[in-house]
C-alpha cells in the first residue's frame, strides 16, 4: 500500500467525459490499495473566462475579490469529481482551500501555502476516502480565498505530497513526460524517464511549460519525488527526482527555450563606475527584471554599450525609464529588439564534463547563427540569438549534444 | 438615510453589462446616503448549467457536494458586482455564506436559515462600505456550504433585510411588480401598488413565480417591508406589506394560476368510515402531496368517487401506489387526467366580504367552464378546470371582480 497525491490539470477534467476518465484513473489506484488524494484545476478556459470577466470589472482589481471569483474553478471541478467517484462506488469527498484548511500568505493572486492541517485527512484517507483537494487555492489569515498564482495547483499537489507524506506525486497533463527539447518543433526530441529536480526546475523558467516553477521548488526542497505524465494514455511519464537517484547522467539533458524577453541596447555610455547601477537601479525600483546583461567596450574606450534583456511586457515601460535618465546618464541611444529567443542547454552533467559551452558555441557558429547575449549558470547555458533561428538552434544543438537517440 | 437590502435576480446579473447596471443602482442609493447591502443570484444560466454537470457525474447526489458546486455561481457574481463598485470609486466587498456566516439547518440542499452574523457587517455598513452577499447560500454545522434551494437568494434577501433591521428590502427582478394576474395572458392585467404579506404569499404558492415562498414567509413574520420592482426601469414596484398598511382594500387582489397539478379520480369505492385514510396515509407514505380534495356520493349510496389533485411530477408514481392498494381497498377504477389548471382568485377582502365565491362561479359559468373541484381558505378561493380554459378563465374573472380597470 501506498500513499500517493494524483493532480489533473484542466484538459484532464474538461468536461463530464474527462472527468469520468479521471475518476476511472482514481479508482485504479484505489483498487490496487492505495490510499489516495486527488488535486484538481479548473476545467481548461474556465479560469481563463474568470479573469476575463475581473479585469472588465475593474482594471485595478482588488485580489481578494479576484481570488473569490477565480477560486470557484477548482471549487466545480473537485465537487464534480467527489461525485463521479462516489457514483463508482468509491468513498470521496471534496476539500475547499478553507476547509481543509490550506493556510496561505496575504498575497492574495499569489499567495504561497504556509500550512496544511492534514490530521482530518489523513484519518480520511486512513478509512479509505479519497480526499479530493481543489487546487490553486487557500483561506489567508484575513479569512478570505487567497489563490496561488497561475499554475497554482502543481503546487498545491506538491505541498499536499509533502505534508501528506505521501509516496508519489503524479501530475496528469496533457502530455506524456519532459521531453529533451519542444518535440512540436524537434521531431527527434525524446521524452526523458528521469530528470533531476535542479534541471527541471531550470526547464520550468527557461519555457517549458509543463510544471509550475514553485512546486518544483517546493518537491526539492521536501524530496517528494513527482512524476509528470499524461492523463489521457496509461505509459509510464518522467520521474522528477534527486540527482542521487540517477546513475547514469547524460552531459545535457534537455534544451529549452523562451520567447518571453526582449532586448534592450543603451549605446555610448560613459565607461566608468556606477554606470550600470545608474542603469539597472531604476529599472529594479521600477519592477522591471533586468536578465541576459553583457558590456561591450565601444572602439576609443572611454564609451560602452550595455545590452540587457527584460521581459516583453515591459518593454514600453523600461524604454520610458530609459529616457528620464537620458540626461543624467548621458548616453547616446537606445535600440530595442523584441524578436529575440533565449535557447538554453540544461544538465548537471555539465558540471563534471568541460566542453559544453564550446560544443554550444560550435554547433551555432555552423548554422551561422550569431549569439548576442551570454550567460550561465552551475547547471545551465543560456544564449540570446535572432528569434527566426529558433528552430534551427534548437535542431542543431539536440544533435550536436546526441539527444537524437537514447 | 435609510439601511436597505437590495436583492438582484440571475437575469439582473447575467453579464457584465447587466452588472455594471446594477452597481449604478447600488451607487444611487449609496450617492443618497442610504446604507446598502447587495444581494446576488448567479449569471442566468449558470446554476442550470452546475445542475445538470452534478445530475450527469450522478444519479442519486451527495447534496454536499452539489451545494458545494451550485454555490459557485453566486461566488462569482459577488466578486464580480463588489470589483465594479470599487472600480466606481464606491468601497465594497462580496461576503460568502461561510465568511458572514450565515449559520442554516443541516438541509443540505434545501437549507433553512438559523442564524446570521451581522457585527461586522454593521461595522462595515457604519462606516459606509457595501456590503455585497452571495446569495443563496449558508454554512452548515458540518462547516461545509449548504444552499436554501431554488431561488433562495430571495430568501437570503429577506433574512439579511430582518437580521440587519433593514428598513425596506428590494427585489430587483426581470418584471415591474406583482399584477393583478399574469399579463402575458390578461392584457388588462395591471401592476398592483401594493399587497398584504398573506395575499403574496398564496400568489407565490399558486404559481405566480415574482418571490419564493419561503422569503414571503419571513418577510411577514419579521414584518419586513419587501418591494418587488424590475432591475431595468426606475418605476416604483409593488410594495408587500402589513395588512394595516392598505387602506383601501379591494375584494380580491388578484387572480394566480397553476398547471403543476394532475387530477386523479378513484371511482367506485366503498363509501364507509377510514377508506379516505386508506388512500390518502399511503400517499402520503410515499411523500406525495396531494392537494385538492373532492368526494362525490355515486347514486346508489353505498359507492363513492374520490377525486384528487397531486403534482404532475408524481402522478405516475401515485398511480402505482394505487394499483398496489386496489386488492385491499376494493375500487372499481382510477383515472386520471393531466391537463387541468387550478385558477385562484386571492384577497384579504374576501374576509369581509360576502358573494366572492358566488361571483366566481357564476362567472365561469356564464363562458361555460366546468368546476370539476373547489377548494377555499380564507384569503383565496380555487378550483380545478380543464387547462383548455386557462385563458379564458382569467379574463372572465379579471373582469367580474373590476380588476380591469383601477
Amino acid at each position: 500500500m501506498a500513499r500517493i497525491v494524483m493532480k489533473f490539470g484542466g484538459t484532464s477534467v474538461a468536461d463530464m467525459d474527462r472527468i469520468r476518465n479521471v475518476a476511472n484513473k482514481v479508482k485504479r489506484e484505489v483498487d490496487d490499495g492505495n490510499q489516495v488524494a486527488v488535486v484538481v484545476s479548473a476545467m481548461a478556459g474556465v479560469t481563463n473566462q474568470l479573469v476575463a470577466w475581473v479585469s472588465e470589472a475593474s482594471t485595478l482589481y482588488d485580489a481578494r475579490e479576484y481570488d473569490s471569483v477565480v477560486a470557484t474553478g477548482e471549487q466545480v471541478t473537485s465537487g464534480l469529481l467527489a461525485l463521479t467517484l462516489q457514483n463508482m462506488g468509491v468513498g470521496a469527498r471534496s476539500w475547499l482551500g478553507w476547509q481543509v484548511p490550506v493556510r496561505t500568505s496575504a498575497a492574495h493572486g499569489s499567495a504561497r501555502i504556509q500550512e496544511i492541517e492534514t490530521d482530518e485527512l489523513i484519518r480520511r484517507l486512513d478509512s479509505d476516502e479519497v480526499v479530493v483537494i481543489a487546487g490553486f487555492q487557500g483561506i489567508a489569515a484575513d479569512g478570505r480565498i487567497a489563490t496561488l498564482g497561475r499554475g497554482g495547483s502543481d503546487t498545491t499537489a506538491v505541498a499536499f505530497a509533502a505534508a501528506l507524506q505521501a509516496d508519489r506525486c503524479d501530475i496528469y497533463t496533457d502530455v506524456d513526460g519532459v521531453y529533451t527539447t519542444d518535440p512540436r518543433i524537434v521531431a527527434k526530441a525524446r521524452k526523458l524517464d528521469k530528470i533531476t529536480y535542479e534541471e527541471m526546475l531550470e526547464m520550468a523558467s527557461l519555457g517549458a511549460k509543463v510544471l509550475q516553477t514553485r512546486s518544483v521548488e517546493l518537491a526539492m526542497r521536501f524530496k517528494v519525488p513527482v512524476q509528470v505524465r499524461s492523463s489521457f494514455t496509461d505509459e509510464p511519464g518522467t520521474m522528477v527526482v534527486d540527482e542521487e537517484q540517477i546513475v547514469e547522467q547524460a552531459d545535457i539533458s534537455g534544451i529549452a527555450y523562451t520567447s518571453d524577453e526582449a532586448k534592450i541596447t543603451v549605446q555610448g555610455v560613459a565607461d566608468r563606475p556606477g554606470v550600470s547601477a545608474g542603469i539597472f537601479g531604476p529599472l529594479a525600483e521600477a519592477n522591471i527584471n533586468v536578465d541576459m546583461i553583457v558590456q561591450n567596450v565601444s572602439a576609443d574606450g572611454t564609451k560602452t554599450d550595455l545590452t540587457f534583456t527584460v521581459p516583453h511586457a515591459d518593454l514600453a515601460r523600461s524604454v520610458k525609464v530609459l529616457s528620464e535618465l537620458k540626461e543624467h546618464l548621458g548616453y547616446a541611444d537606445v535600440t530595442t529588439d523584441p524578436d529575440v529567443v533565449k535557447v538554453s542547454v540544461i544538465g548537471v552533467g555539465m558540471r563534471s564534463h568541460a566542453g559544453i559551452a564550446s560544443r554550444m558555441f560550435a554547433a551555432l557558429a555552423n548554422e551561422g547563427i550569431n549569439i548576442q547575449v551570454i550567460s550561465t549558470s552551475e547547471i545551465k547555458i543560456s544564449v540570446l540569438i535572432a528569434s527566426r533561428y529558433t528552430e534551427l538552434a534548437l535542431r542543431a544543438l539536440h544533435s550536436a549534444y546526441q539527444l537524437d537517440t537514447p
